[in-house]
C-alpha cells in the first residue's frame, strides 16, 4: 500500500536506486490530454544530478520511455506507465554503508521495517524514487493545462541555512526563478546563496533550508472539508518528500502569534467575485480552496550525507565509526524544487478531479 | 470519500451542527480487544464544551452510544458504530450568519463546492465533526494497549499567543497535563495562560498556539517509506484538524539552520539495542520509526469566531458587515489537546496493523 | 476493509442482529439530490420480514433514521447516515445455536476468523446487515434519477426450485412484480410458485432460485475496462448477498453452448445511434457498458435454517444434533428482489459518478 | 482506478497491445520471499501464444524483465515492477478493424468511453494486458507458499462446447492437467477436444466453454464477511477475465434445484478439525472459508475474432461488413486456464495478508 499517490489521479512509483530501472504508472489520467515526451524529459532534467555546480557531481541522465497510454500525443484513459532506466551505479563506493548504518539515513529503519535491504546507495530510500513523481507530474501539469487553463504552481527556495530571499508570491515569476541554478526566486539573494552551497560543501558539511510554493488561480471548491483537506494532503504530499521537517500553509507557525482580529481574512467583492481583502489562510478555508492565492512552506533538514567521520553503528551491533564518500548534495534545495511543484500539481490534479465526480448538475 | 481516515483501521466519521448527531463507524478493529463504553466516554469529556471557565459555554453533554461491534466489552471484529446525539441547538444565534459569510469560516467555500450549506452553525466544518474522531481514537488506544503495551501518546499546550511552555517530551505525564484546564506540561505557565485567555475573552477576540505531541516507546519499523511515511500521515492527520496551519517533526523549520554535522543523529548501542546519542530526526528515518520519541508540533491559529463588527459579503454577492455571536472559544487549544492525541493514536494504530500485513516470518 | 463498497459512492455498513440497530454511513454522494425518508422507507419495507404469508413471521418494523447529510429533503455533499433500530429481538430463541455451529450458517467460519462470535442469531451475518445496503441504494437512486433520468432497474424472481417463469427483460414492468408476494414477473406462475414455498415451509424445508435483474436505458461508456468491469463489479455486488452461489451476465453459462458465429452481436445503426441486433453480450462489452439492456442473473441456494434435525459440532468440538428453531424464511427470494435492484443500482450510481472523473471535455 | 486489483496485495497493470510493453506493478508483497524469474517466466509461457497447435500462431516470446523489488532473489518489501515488451505487431492486420467495429470486441465501448481508441488491435482490452496478471500470480504462488505452504491452486479445462470433461476436483494433478495441450483434467476427453477445436477453426469459427478451479488446503478462516466475501471477490476476479459471462462456486446454479435438507453441509469432527460431510457451500460460510475444497466454475464466451463476414458499423456510424482476419484463438480455454489460477492465487494471497492484519493475538 505504500507507493501509491492520489485517489483519482492515481500514481504508483517503483524502483530502487540499484536494479533495473525506476518509474511510475499513472492511473486515471483523462482521456484525450495532450502530452509530450519532450514535456515530461523536461521536468525530468530540472530535478537530474549533475545539472549545475552545486549539486552532487553524479551524471545520470535520466532518460524517460513511454512504455503506454499515450498515442499520438494524446492521452489514451488507460495507465501510462514511464521508465527511467538505472545508469552511473558505483555500488563499491557504498561498500562500507552496506555495513555501517549511516547516520540519520534510512539504513537502520529499512532493516528494522523489512529485515532486508538493498545493498548499496538508499535502494528505495534514493531520491531516484522521486523521478517516478516529476514525471507524473508533467503529466498532471497537462491535465491542468486542458481542464482549466491559468492555473500556475510555482516554487522556489525561500531561504538557505540563514539566508532568506525576499519574494512576491504574487508576481515571481518561471523565468526568474530557473534563471538562476539556486532556483530563489530572490536575484538579489543567487550569489550570496550559491557562496554559501560551495562552502559548506568544500567544508564537506551540508546544509537544508525553506522551499515556499504558491498556486494561481486556483478555482474555489477544491478539497474535501474532512481529512482529505486541501492542505492536509498537501500537507502529506510535501512531507513525503525526502529530507522535510515542517509545513506550512498561510500564516502558518507565526499566526498562532497573532489574535483572531488581525489573523481574519475579510470578505469583499471584486468584479462579481467573493475575495478577501488579506490571505492569512493561505487560500484554503475549511479545507477548500477559496480561489486566493495557495501559499505553503517545506522545511528541508541539512543533507544526511557528510564527509565526516561519525559515530554509528554496524548492522550485526557494534559501535563504529562512518566517513561519508560518495557524490552527495552539500544542499537539496536547488533540486527540490521541481519535486515540490511536482507534489502540489499532483494534489491539485486529484483534487480537480474529484470535485468533477460530485459536482452540482445545474 | 472525503470523511474516511486510515488504510487498515478506518474511521468513518459523519454528522453535522444540526440534524440528529455526530458519530463514526470504525471498520478493520481487530477482535477480542476489551473495549469500555466508559473509556469512550472519558475521552469524549476531555473535547466536549463547558468543561471549564476558559473554553465555550455550550453546555454539549456528548453522550456516546455503541450501536454495534462491541459485545460484552470486547470487539467482534465487526464494525463499530458510535453515535452522539446533537442537543443544544439555537439555530436562532445564528441566522445572521445562515446569510452573511463569517470571514476565516467555512462557509463560503462550502457554498462554492456544493452548492447548498446547512442553514445554521458550522455544519460538517462544526468542530462536532471531532467527536468521531476521539470515540475511535479511544477504541485504538485499546488495540495499542492489547497489542503493544507500553506505547504512550501524550500531548500539550506548547504555546498559548506568544506565551511558551517549558515541557521536557521525555518526562511529562498526562497527570501534570490534566492537571490544569489549559492542558499545558508546564506548570509555571497554566496561571499566567489562564489569564490571557480570558482576557482576550472579555476582548471579544481569540487567539491561537502550539501544541506539541509525543509518541513514546514507539517500536522501530512503523511507516510505510514513500508516500506513507509515519511524519507524512501525522502531517495530514494534524492538517486535517479545523484551524491548523503548520506542523512540525523533530527539528522541524529551526533543523534548517543547522548543518548536517549539527543535525545528524550519531547511532550507538544501548542494551543490545541500536539507538539515537541526540533525536533531531523526531523518532522517524526515511519514513519509518526508529525507536526514537516521536515529537512533533502543531500550530492551530486564532478562532475565526470573534465579537467584533467584521467587513464580509452576503451569499449573494453584496458587501456587509457581520459581528460575531454565540458562544464560542476564545482559544480551542485546551480542547484541541485530545484532538491531537487522538488522531496521533489513529495514525499509529493504522500503521501498526500495516505492519502486521508485511511483517517478516521468521 | 470488510464493510465498504463502492468507489466514489461509497457506502459503509454497520451493525448486528444483536445490539442496538444496524445502518449505513453514504459518503460521496453529490450535493443538492432531493432524497426523501418516504422513499428510503418504502425500500427497507420491501426487503423486510413479516410483508406476506410465504416469508418469515418475524415482525421487524425497520424504522429508518436519517442522522446526517440531508437537509429540507435535499443531499448537503456531506455524509448521509442512516440507522435502523434492532427491536424483535428473543436471544431465548438462539440459545442452542451459541453452542452448536448451525449447517451451512456463518458459525463456524466467523469463530475461525475472529475467535469471538456475537452471542445469538446470525450476528454480522444476519440478513439485517442489508438494510443498510437497501437504505443506501434508494438514495443512489435518487442519484441517478437526477443525473441521467430514465435509466431503470428492475430485479424479479426467474426460478423458485424448479419452477421457471417466462419473463421479457425488456418489457416487463415494476407494476408487474410488486402485484404479487413471490415478485416474479410472470402472473402464470405466482400461484404456483406461492404453492411451493408453502409446502416446503409446512415440510420444515427449504428451497432456492434464481433472481433475474435488468439495467435498461444504461447510456453507454460505463465500466473500468480492466478489473472494475461492469460486469465483474455487478458478479462481486451479487457474490456479497447472503446466499448466492452464482452469476450470469448476458448468455451466461449457456453461451459456452454456442458458437463465435452465433453468439456476436453484429450492430447496426438505429436512429443515428450504434445498437445490436442481438444482445448475448448482456450489454456490457470488454467491461464497458454499449447502451444495449444489461442482463444478469443469480443463484440463491435454499435457506441454510430448517426444521429438522442435522448432524453438526459443538464450538468445543463434540459431534452433536441440531434442530432448526426460530422464525426463517423457507424461500429467501421474495425479499432478496429488492437487494439484487439495490445492489446492482450501487454499482451502476458508483460507474456514473466514475464516469464523470475521467469525462472527456470537448 | 481502473487497472488496480487487491487490498494489500496490491497489482497494477499497465500497457496495450502496442506500444512499448505491457506489464504490472505488484505493492505490499511482503520481504524475504523467495521469488526466481524463472517461475515468473514459466507461468507466462503457459499462457503465451503459439505454445501448441489450437492456439493462436501469433509468436509473442513474451519475455518478462524484472525491474525493481527483487534482490539476490529474494523480495525487498519495495514495489516489484516486471515489463514484457511488446514484439511481433503487425498493425497492418487490424487497418479496417481501426475504422470498424469488430462485433462482440470492446472497440465500440472504448470509443463511447474514451472518446479516443488504440489505432490498431485491442489495445489495453487485448488478452496480453493478462501477461501482468499471470506475472504477478507467479510471486504471489511465492507468497502462498513461504507463509502457508501446501495450498493447492489448480485450474483445468471442464468442458469446450458441450464436450464434458469428468475431473474429480479433490485429487486431480497439476501434471495430469499439463500433459495435454487442452489443458483439460479428463485424459479421455483430451482428443475429441483437440478434434473439435480444430475444426471449429477450420471452418473460421469460434467456441468456448467452462473453466473449472480448485482450492485445495485454504486455511479456514480467509474472506471478508461483507462486501469482501471470499466468493464476491473470486466472482470479481474471474469475471474481469475477458470473454466470461458467468461465475458459480460450490453447488452454483444446480443448487438452486435442492431444497435445504438436500444441500445443507453437516459439520462433523475429523482428526479434532471442524470438517464438513459435503462440501455444497464450495468451501465457502458467510463469506469465510471453512477449510474444505473451494471450487468454482467460470462460464468463457466463444471468442468474438471469426473469419466469417460480419454487420457491424464504422467509428462515423455507417453500416457496413467486416471479416475477420489476423491471427487469433479459436478456442481460448487452454490459454485462459493459467489466467483463472493467476487470478484465483491473487484473490487467495490478499485474503491471506488481510487477516493478518485482523488476527487475534493469543
Amino acid at each position: 500500500m505504500s507507493s501509491t499517490f492520489g485517489q483519482v489521479f492515481r500514481i504508483h512509483t517503483f524502483g530502487e536506486s540499484h536494479g533495473g530501472g525506476v518509474g511510475v504508472v499513472i492511473d486515471g489520467c483523462p482521456p484525450c490530454i495532450p502530452v509530450s515526451l519532450e514535456q515530461i524529459q523536461q521536468e525530468l532534467d530540472r530535478r537530474r544530478p549533475g545539472q549545475s555546480d552545486i549539486v552532487t557531481p553524479r551524471n545520470e541522465a535520466d532518460t524517460a520511455e513511454i512504455l503506454s497510454g499515450i498515442h499520438d500525443g494524446l492521452t489514451l484513459g488507460t495507465p501510462i506507465s514511464i521508465i527511467v532506466r538505472n545508469t552511473d551505479q558505483r555500488p563499491g563506493s557504498y561498500d562500507e554503508m552496506a555495513v555501517k548504518y549511516r547516520p540519520s539515513h534510512a539504513d537502520y529503519t529499512y532493516d528494522a521495517k523489512y529485515g532486508i535491504r538493498a545493498p548499496s546507495g538508499g535502494g528505495r530510500a534514493s531520491a531516484r524514487e522521486t523521478i517516478g513523481r516529476v514525471a507524473a507530474a508533467a503529466v498532471a501539469r497537462q491535465v491542468l493545462d486542458t481542464l482549466n487553463p491559468g492555473i500556475e504552481i510555482l516554487a522556489w527556495v525561500k531561504s538557505v541555512h540563514d539566508l532568506n530571499a525576499d519574494v512576491d508570491p504574487a508576481t515571481v515569476t518561471a523565468e526568474t526563478i530557473e534563471s538562476n541554478i539556486v532556483r530563489t526566486g530572490d536575484p538579489a539573494m543567487v550569489d550570496v546563496m550559491i557562496e554559501r552551497i560551495k562552502t559548506i560543501r568544500t567544508d564537506g558539511n551540508s546544509i537544508g533550508g525553506v522551499i515556499e510554493c504558491v498556486i494561481r488561480n486556483c478555482p474555489p471548491g477544491l478539497g474535501e472539508p474532512i481529512f482529505d483537506k486541501l492542505e492536509a494532503d498537501l500537507a502529506k504530499a510535501m512531507l513525503s518528500i525526502p529530507a522535510t521537517k515542517g509545513f506550512e500553509i498561510g500564516s502558518g507557525f507565526a499566526g498562532t502569534l497573532l489574535t483572531g482580529r488581525e489573523h481574519n481574512d475579510p470578505f469583499h467583492m471584486v468584479d462579481g467575485k467573493v475575495r478577501t481583502t488579506s490571505n492569512r489562510s493561505g487560500g484554503v478555508q475549511g479545507g477548500i480552496s477559496n480561489g486566493e492565492h495557495i501559499l505553503i512552506r517545506v522545511a528541508f533538514k541539512p543533507t544526511a550525507t557528510i564527509m565526516t567521520s561519525q559515530e554509528t553503528v554496524t548492522s550485526s551491533g557494534e559501535n563504529t565509526e562512518l566517513s561519508g564518500k560518495g557524490r552527495h548534495d552539500a544542499c537539496v534545495l536547488p533540486r527540490a524544487v521541481p519535486i515540490v511543484e511536482a507534489m502540489a500539481t499532483l494534489v491539485l490534479t486529484d483534487h480537480l478531479l474529484r470535485q468533477r465526480c460530485v459536482a452540482v448538475v445545474r
